[in-house]
């Protein structure tokens, strides 16, 4: 079974071919002109294909590497086939663990301590603080988020939560739309974005919201980098509006190595590491998918294409 | 009620007064000489006391700051009333989420990516990996270390534990005395020291200890500066057969600033800060304390002075 890969990272694709020689030894790996175009049965991308599969008569899924759809939607020649987002559950667990970790490193600042030892300071800084003095706001209840949100809840965080749409998770106050978030942002020590990226939620976090939350919040962005205006978010540090910045995610990827993000001593930059699933996890979901497709049976994660993710 | 404080942390003292004063007014922590010796009824403690408080005729308690108690007991002339290690229960929550970042960061290589970002560099490393594939044994079952080894099960670690006796945890493969600790080093990733100091931890972690473990392993010291040998593990980081060490405690505090530890690449120093707790739980817990010595009711976390701790 040939399944198409339109990645620029060679390095990952080459751990998942190794992956399945012995996880699905059917399951071929091919580039664009490596066999006919009539042998291909899906296709899996991490990025934008702009008509490259339009000429494809046998495509039965696509597979989304990647959480975020978006820029796939914004092509008019994708095929009407099942759109299929690869979160595993490992997936899951890399997100919480790095939300939680971030989470801590923020409230407890410890790139104070690191900054610290480079210039061999002993330093007790402040007093510390329990974690349910702290508040985080999860945006995003999905997949990612809600997971996240209930780990902090279950570590001791005071958690508050924000989607598009009501939810009711016991232990997180929950917040919806654009009223909800107003009433959410004054209690919010630490706010960890893990939105999607929408007509809605592009640029939502700006100079408005920043200057809601209490001053010196943090900021955890592991959504979609253009959720975020960075120019405001620079404004906002530099004025410690906001005293700490985690992104792991940005408008272009790799980040220009010019950006002025690398050196602020604000931000933490983490290079769209947050939760990238293990090769052997990840090719075990596509198999199995790809599998289900080829039969007619009914897929899960599949893209809803009006509401964007 | 009189309280002496034995201590040089004249900010952290400053800031349980200042706690004191809403919590518990009646309390007041006083310094060597300002009031009679007659009107000392508890001693609170962060340091070796060398006699000090032989000439107190009415002491009820005596309150160590310090999980360890090794240098106190050191003292032959520690008077013979109850010795009370101030574990509360934010320097359990404190202690288990300082364990759980440092095993993140140890596996994930987090040290890495900042290392990263200060040379501007988009570099996604190893591919990632679970937490199921990573072992992390901890060595010390006591207060603080069995409710990490618990968080780190929870949140999906192969966890192994070792205490002098034999402990049966849920989950969590346990060894005990030295023929265990030999047997669980091979399929240890990461170690976490959490021993208190006694005979028998000074110095356990050293050379023959290290190279029992897998190479490259990491190894976290939030235990005792002196449970480690500090030249075994500069040879092992610098022989790649541990990858990184985390060290919070040190044989000197706070840590020269001429040690090598502070620039070595794999090392990382943090100034003995996983577990402090907050200043309105720690006078609670002593307020609490000191009136039920009073009382003469039944106290915990009362040292085994023959044990150690």
């Amino acid at each position: 079974m040939n399944v198409l890969v339109l990645s620029d990272d060679h390095e990952t694709v080459g751990q998942w071919r190794a992956a399945l020689e012995h996880i699905d030894p059917q399951i071929c790996l091919v580039r664009e002109g490596e066999v006919p175009g009539s042998t291909i049965v899906a296709a899996l991308v991490d990025q934008p294909v702009r008509g490259r599969l339009a000429a494809l008569p046998h495509l039965h899924v696509l597979f989304s590497m990647m959480a975020g759809v978006d820029a796939l939607l914004d092509d008019p020649t994708l095929p009407p086939i099942p759109l299929v987002r690869l979160v595993t559950h490992d997936t899951v667990a890399l997100m919480r663990e790095y939300v939680y970790y971030h989470v801590v490193r923020s409230r407890r600042r410890f790139y104070t301590i690191e900054e610290d030892q480079r210039r061999r300071r002993w330093n007790l800084g402040a007093p510390s603080s329990s974690p349910s003095s702290c508040g985080v706001s999860v945006l995003g209840l999905g997949r990612l988020g809600l997971p996240s949100a209930i780990m902090l809840r279950d570590l001791g965080y005071r958690v508050a939560g924000w989607s598009r749409t009501p939810k009711e998770v016991a232990g997180i106050r929950s917040f919806y739309g654009p009223v909800g978030l107003q009433e959410l942002l004054p209690t919010t020590n630490i706010l960890v974005c893990l939105l999607p990226l929408t007509i809605e939620t592009e640029g939502l976090l700006r100079a408005d919201l920043f200057n809601e939350l209490p001053f010196g919040a943090s900021i955890i962005n592991a959504g979609r980098g253009q959720c975020l205006n960075m120019d405001d978010l620079i404004a906002a540090l530099d004025s410690g509006q906001i005293s700490h910045a985690t992104l792991d995610v940005f408008p272009m990827e790799p980040l220009p190595s010019n950006s002025t993000l690398w050196s602020h001593a604000g931000v933490t930059v983490t290079p769209h590491i947050a939760a990238e699933p293990t090769p052997d996890v990840f090719v075990s979901r596509l198999s199995r998918d790809l599998r289900k497709a080829l039969r007619g049976d009914v897929l899960t994660d599949i893209v809803d294409r009006r509401a964007g993710y």
